[in-house]
């Protein structure tokens, strides 16, 4: 009984996944298999990223993660499996654990990579087009059922990273982005609520518009209130109470968020 | 090897759901589990209880059913488990089991309800914005795995009612309303097939058109006929063949549906 | 442990299928279950058709696969089962399996039909609008725990087969089909690769446009470029990399795709 999490963006109209999740139950009947989106926007390898590293740390330990963003399938890009700290991550080699490769530096966790070189491990007919089905889903499924990582291909050591915005500081506080826009318009930042040397008398400034403090949840506040806060995975955060704050303020991926201290 | 369903208002794009079954399967990692939906309209309590109460009675005894719609997430509004019938219910205490509790009157069923105050079965860390990972979520597992009700907090006699519309007797017939509005556009009523004291000669009014009589099925008549019949949990429903009847009728959840004795 | 999957035009909005879920575990309650797609366009029996017929064979042998697409649900339409080869199928009598039946005629494996008409393995109360629960579901389930095909009803010959378009050679090469259009706006015609008399200096044309050869995958051109490959299921595909052939050349399943030798 293991588990395995599937990250793509393929959408839920063609039966990619469903498929997927026949090549695993075909090597690892018992495996539990949780979906974490299908709706990435096409090739958009960094929002993949983001929802992954969300999601992986409350998984159990031993999970497979697959993840499949994958412009390059059937070019020379490597294929990949990596263990970083106890869960197991499978996909292409282009930057999709990104986020989650930082956080176990800052860590201090262990991490080990591997090319995928071993076709013992993959279908048995590769096509050029459909990698999540042909290498990732086997890989995935074997290494759930026991399967050590070095017998799927050749260690490495230089993974492809993203370029990832980071928060920098400034004379009155931070300029922060806006790393996530959730499906109700909620705007998490990259800013991590630690790197706040106070949470008092803060005022946050988006769009051209200003927000005093940070209120504890959204129902502290009157529906149709823009507040700040900070989300469930500890960052500065954007809102309007039971409204979207994407529509409403008109920002995207990558925005200004200042925070500034009194 | 017990079961959870999850109905929520999160989306499919942002990876919340997949983090919630990480959660549950690592307090108990052979729990199947079914997803009723997640795109209850944001902050749409009414619509969320109605899913799930339409779901709910189809799965086995003892399955127990998460429900996160839940504007006033963080404040005071009481997190709540329940034992209703021989099925549980987890989620925040704001009417999204309304429907759930009025059958169970009507069906003398016993019910019990507790305030999910006891943080030893919740995650370690708890966010203000998301109860359905940091609460519920874990709650349910343990559930599943045979914890009882009354480990998990106070009991208590009040819950949050929804106030929902009725079905009305007229002199004529009934007055009833559209309450679910389904993915083909078909037009449930609140009007139970077993109130009507005939099913001989009855018209339906619904957008200024009349319907003459019921028919057993769409195929019993031609595509673009609008025709209405009872539906598969035995409601008055109205329906184009092949076509969808709210965008042709241009109504919505509420309007009247007036049923006419002949 | 079996596994069941289910194809619909349900959408994911009403819980429709995790009502299925909840009827099918209450009678296997081991059972995996995969979601192959539930947005088949409303009543478009052929697109269900193939969704399944691209995911089925990569499930194991015994998989029971529910497709209800069913325009003609409580009509004198025919519920079946089938076992075509070492799967078994499940859905309405309305061709929604005919691909998968021509590829087993190809391929000489045995096909066994049976007409659903044996109440002891459906649900007590059986509607009129909705046979996926109240006979698929159940019967799917039986099927999954090893009831035999013959206890569920009576053995037919004649399933209805749907009209299905098929690439016709030309004196220079093939009259082609858009045979699926998948969420990325890549365009799967319906001439398999095999039935190239050669792949090289072939020319595509399409909507206007010609493309030179083959691609090995997209990858290999540039981001916007208009390529023809092999597609994961060995058929003939149109695609623009990195972005929506679709979309950009404004055509729909059932265009013409030409295909010409030097």
């Amino acid at each position: 009984m293991g588990i395995i999490t599937i990250t793509t963006d393929f959408g839920e109209k063609d039966g990619f996944v469903g498929t997927m999740k026949g090549v695993i139950w075909g090597i690892a009947p018992e495996t539990q298999i949780a979906d974490i989106t299908h709706e990435v926007p096409p090739q958009d390898i960094l929002t993949g990223a983001i929802a992954l590293w969300r999601a992986a740390p409350f998984f159990p330990a031993g999970t497979v993660h697959i993840a499949v963003v994958d412009p390059g399938v059937g070019t020379k890009r490597r294929p990949m499996a990596a263990r970083i700290g106890n869960q197991y991550f499978v996909g292409p080699d282009n930057g999709l654990f990104t986020p989650i490769m930082f956080d176990a530096w800052k860590n201090g966790q262990e991490m080990e990579f591997v090319h995928l070189n071993n076709p013992d491990f993959w279908l048995n007919n590769v096509s050029h087009t459909f990698h999540g089905r042909d290498i990732f889903a086997p890989v995935a499924a074997h290494l759930a059922t026991g399967v050590s990582l070095s017998d799927l291909g050749s260690r490495f050591t230089d993974p492809v990273e993203l370029d990832m915005l980071q928060p920098e500081r400034t004379d009155t506080g931070w300029q922060a982005h806006i790393a996530v826009i959730d499906a109700f318009g909620n705007l998490t930042t990259d800013l991590p609520a630690s790197m706040l040397e106070t949470r008092e008398g803060l005022r946050i400034r988006i769009a051209g518009r200003e927000i005093d403090g940070l209120v504890e949840s959204y129902g502290h506040r009157q529906p149709g209130d823009l507040v700040a806060l900070v989300d469930s995975e500890n960052y500065v955060e954007v809102a309007i109470v039971n409204g979207n704050a994407a529509k409403t303020l008109g920002v995207k991926l990558g925005d200004s968020v200042e925070v500034i201290y009194a």
